[in-house]
């Protein structure tokens, strides 16, 4: 088989696992996969080696349409303010969509992802990598004035942190809005910078 | 035996439930507990009629230490800013210690607050009546302008859930730092108001 070819097999049994847990509520071993769509199970490891490579592609099926939301957004030529939103908002809505539609099936994802982290790893720096840029962006336009852009990413992947958690979209969803997201991403464009607004108390004049 | 003598011993008893937990790293019922502290079965039972009783109380003193430092914030005379801050601040330090000390112990209580939520219920209801206190007060400083004190409390919440989560703590703490939450409270007095900033792009000028 040619590489494409592996591609797009790995792509397609990555699906059909991923149907099967929905059905199951489980997880889903290559011996399973081949039993269970009658697949020979040399083929099943040509594509899939090691038992790891189903998970990574499992989670590379799972990620791959909220990557294109962000990539979408990232393409788009809207003010920083409006792409930063548009960055959470977007996958936010995807992931709430994900959970309404079969929450049994979005929390075995959640325990998955947790259980195998290292492979969530590259989406996950991918997706700092892109609020890199949207803080490069906005401080282009007069925000987030004077802060490291690491320290800034970090503060406003906090400040946002459950509208693309999926743990958290699974716990808290229905007191996460749309609206409440765009007032936060207003603070962080309004009030959020390098110098000290008093609140830490290191002035002396605002301690206790 | 008085109420008060039930109260200290209620109180006692948990403590000692506590302290079981944190050697054997596994949940405790009354048996459990009977057995292990020599104690009669019968005085247990006068203290914790039901199993659910023995949870309760579990409850109220983990969060004993917790209602202390909000307590003592909310009766300081500091500055609305610098006494938001405290008010999370201080909760945070205390939960990050707890988990540092234990964090087997700390992860156990996490789980055992996702089971029994309902004995929870009424500590988070007074942070929450407290953090509206908190808002008030804001407001009438001049900040968090023409917010409905309700979703200020809701988004407020959100933007530091990791400092506040027993969870988010033990999985993500070594990102977490006194210098963010203190610039995460100055986004929400200089950047968090009633008014549309832009972000949601609910006005026709800023749409896609």
């Amino acid at each position: 088989m040619s590489e494409k070819d592996i591609d797009q097999m790995r792509s397609r049994f990555a699906r059909e696992a991923m149907a099967l847990m929905e059905r199951t509520g489980e997880e889903v071993t290559r011996t399973r996969l081949a039993a269970e769509f009658k697949i020979a199970r040399a083929r099943i490891e040509a594509v899939f080696p090691e038992e790891s490579d189903l998970l990574e592609a499992i989670t590379a099926e799972w990620f791959a349409p909220k990557i294109a939301v962000m990539d979408e957004v990232m393409a788009s030529g809207l003010p920083p303010r409006r792409k930063m939103y548009e960055f959470f908002a977007r996958r936010f809505v995807l992931l709430r969509q994900n959970f309404e539609e079969d929450p049994a099936t979005f929390r075995l994802y959640v325990e998955m992802g947790e259980r195998y982290f290292e492979y969530a790893q590259s989406y996950i720096d991918l997706g700092d990598h892109y609020l890199c840029e949207l803080i490069a962006e906005a401080q282009a336009d007069g925000h987030l004035t004077g802060m490291d852009v690491d320290f800034a990413r970090s503060v406003i992947n906090q400040m946002v942190l459950c509208y693309i958690q999926p743990y958290l979209i699974a716990m808290i969803g229905e007191r996460l809005s749309e609206d409440k997201l765009a007032h936060i991403v207003d603070a962080i464009f309004d009030g959020l910078d390098a110098k000290d607004g008093g609140a830490g108390g290191s002035s002396q004049l605002q301690g206790v």
